[in-house]
């Protein structure tokens, strides 16, 4: 019997995560994981309705327990297939402010989501990738959506920075371990405005049509990386924009 | 009348220039631009004999004059084309040497094949694939075959590493200024050993499957590449094997 | 009345800590940090004897209420005295090992020396830089010490990177805010081992003298950051010894 | 009998080139070398009248008979010193204009100038510099002067970033296999206006005082580069006003 494989997104809220889950389940069952059902289940219709599966469960990456209980119900929910490819998408966003004002929370908060979170994510995923290597038709993939606070300190960024750098790092150190046993680890600098609803009021390079970064076109490229051939891995692309200044 | 598309690959021969002009020729006719007719002649008979369209035109990049040529002849025998997609994949093989035994030839042959050449097949295409803008399916393309040289200089490998850095300076400061014109300009980084005849010996990787580069996994990444909307263009990329260390 | 300045150093143990107090203590008194006064007991004392001035004090910079203790005491000891330069040098050193082997206390531990310590330490003595600003003879200091893993994730060093780059980025973000009002701020990768005690006993580039970094080599360049002028400043150094690989 | 060494500054005119010169006056004689006499005869005046040493000759070192023409004469005039410090100063100031409109001469001599030139004068000091290991009190030393330019393609300069980033290409290449050898080798990536006659009117950083590098500052962290112990050298070194945006 041919081995059945699944996708799971994390961090599956609209942007990003949504088109991520949308592309993956035309090949896959997808899971998406948030920590609030509102995140997703106007997505898992979608997918549904479309004549693909998909499953939505409620995790905290920042809480090992929670990955763990998710995971259990993955297996349950699809207990023959294996993990072809993961998608780390949450992220926080604190407000920009002085370096000397940020708070401790607002630090231990980038540190959750971007360092705890994906830690916890890949020690949870990268067994199970490794699993699927022998028989799935691509390298599986572990793939990260990063930022330009990913590459760049910039002033009033301070903590948003600590937490992208820091994944960016572990995703790194786990590529160059992972990829010789046949799984494809891959980050992704997103430098732009996602046009996304909550976006739709930022005035961004001067209001110009597609100067916002379509949720679609990045998904298209994660399924790219995620189809590459194994002599060839990417691990980092930069995603901006035609008329985003850099 | 739609407006009909080609593609243009300099450095044809055996490798990467080869998979990409069979890779573009699914969606384009395509010409194939080498300085010796040998090395595209068994490529372009490939193609056409596939069913796809190609052309072999012999120029050589650091020459501006064969460039005209080359394309005057390509002009005349694709009239009402617009040029959607250019690959520049030429590249000089310094025999790596202690840094006092590099020859000023050596230098300038790097110089000429990197820059130099580059420079003229830039300045020749961009404003072609400037045209093709409001048309084309996808942003018209300019994509640069780059290497590990072009982001570290190694000990032995002075000569090659001057021409590949330089190379990339040109290639960012064109997509910087490109790019709000629609036109998407990407460098890809080959960071290993392309799999192709004249490496068939070379014992890398520890001699593992697919531990050298398949050309055709560096194509698909470069149609990729060129089929991006224009909301989420990606500047560079790295490809490597997924044993290679780096 | 002329202004009276103090540098601080903190993770002021043997090696980069000792030798930077010691370096400092030329021209100004200067306070050692350590969570442990075992480690710079033997440096106040040699400092002192050599007719410096120098103040060991406990405290742990992951802790906000040690440090603000700490920095309370100083104010007691040196109460005119004003902030010319601050060090920030604590590490964690996780063991190497597989991502999968790695505990969320090893990670929590990289965060807490290396993220967390960092941020506490930067928020506690840059308002006192700022202070020093009008009247300091150089552009007041932060300087900080980085490692290889600060600008490179490699295998079983996920953890350890994880913090190092986090710092790096904080170190960067808050350079670009504080330089502008005069307060610099520089970032040292050192790369390569340290010669020390506890590394006597490594066999590092194949043993060669002068293979290991004195610890006096950083102090030096360290002082030379803190001396330059406020129209040429430095963010960021590396350091390694002749012989190492990079 | 103690060796004796003499300082070579090559790019000798009015900013850094002259504030090299001074600086390393005040240890070796100096030789200061440009293309035209009028670029060092103030400065080797002002050197010798301050009860320094310097020898200007006329070099260009884009021409390597002109360059060898050179060290013959300093072997005449300094017969038994050896060389403690080379610093490569040249540059081209390319107009910056958009990618179209570069003339191949503009990138011809953005080439001479940081390239060919470089890669002269390295494959001529390299070897004085290997001769002087034995006896020197520090690591004899190459140091060359990089811009933004260096590390950054901006849109309208691509014709500058080429030179600078092949220029650097060729540094750290360098460095890696002399480093070894005892000689060490150092870039500044001068990253702002230097403050020479010929920019008192460019209007920078809002004008503010010491917004543009004052060359002394770089001259003194030259000489700090000079004198590192050799267990701890810098490759990169980066220089900016303290009100720089970067």
């Amino acid at each position: 019997m041919a081995s059945k494989f699944y996708a799971v997104v994390i961090g599956a809220g609209p942007g990003t995560g949504r088109a991520a889950a949308i592309r993956f389940s035309k090949a896959y069952p997808v899971v998406l994981l948030s920590r609030s059902s509102k995140s997703y289940e106007a997505t898992v219709k979608e997918i549904n309705d479309a004549g693909g599966k998909a499953i939505g469960i409620d995790a905290d990456a920042s809480s090992i327990e929670s990955l763990k209980a998710a995971f259990e119900t993955i297996k349950k929910d699809l207990p023959d297939y294996k993990l072809a490819a993961a998608v780390f998408n949450p992220s926080a966003r604190p407000a920009p402010k002085p370096f000397a004002e940020v708070q401790p929370e607002e630090l231990e908060s980038s540190i959750d989501a971007n360092i705890r979170g994906f830690f916890n994510f890949a020690q949870k995923t990268l067994p199970l990738l490794e699993e699927a290597v022998p028989t799935s038709k691509y390298p599986p993939t572990l793939i990260v959506t990063g930022a330009t606070a990913s590459v760049r300190g910039s002033p009033r960024f301070s903590a948003f920075a600590a937490g992208k750098w820091a994944k960016r790092a572990l995703t790194q150190s786990i590529a160059r371990e992972y990829q010789p046993k046949g799984v494809h680890v891959a980050h992704a600098v997103i430098d732009g405005v996602i046009d996304i609803a909550r976006t739709k009021s930022y005035e961004v390079n001067g209001g110009v049509e597609d100067g916002k970064i379509a949720p679609d076109s990045i998904a298209e490229t994660y399924w790219n990386l995620h189809t590459q051939h194994r002599s060839g891995l990417t691990w980092e692309v930069d995603i901006r924009p035609f008329v985003e200044k850099w």
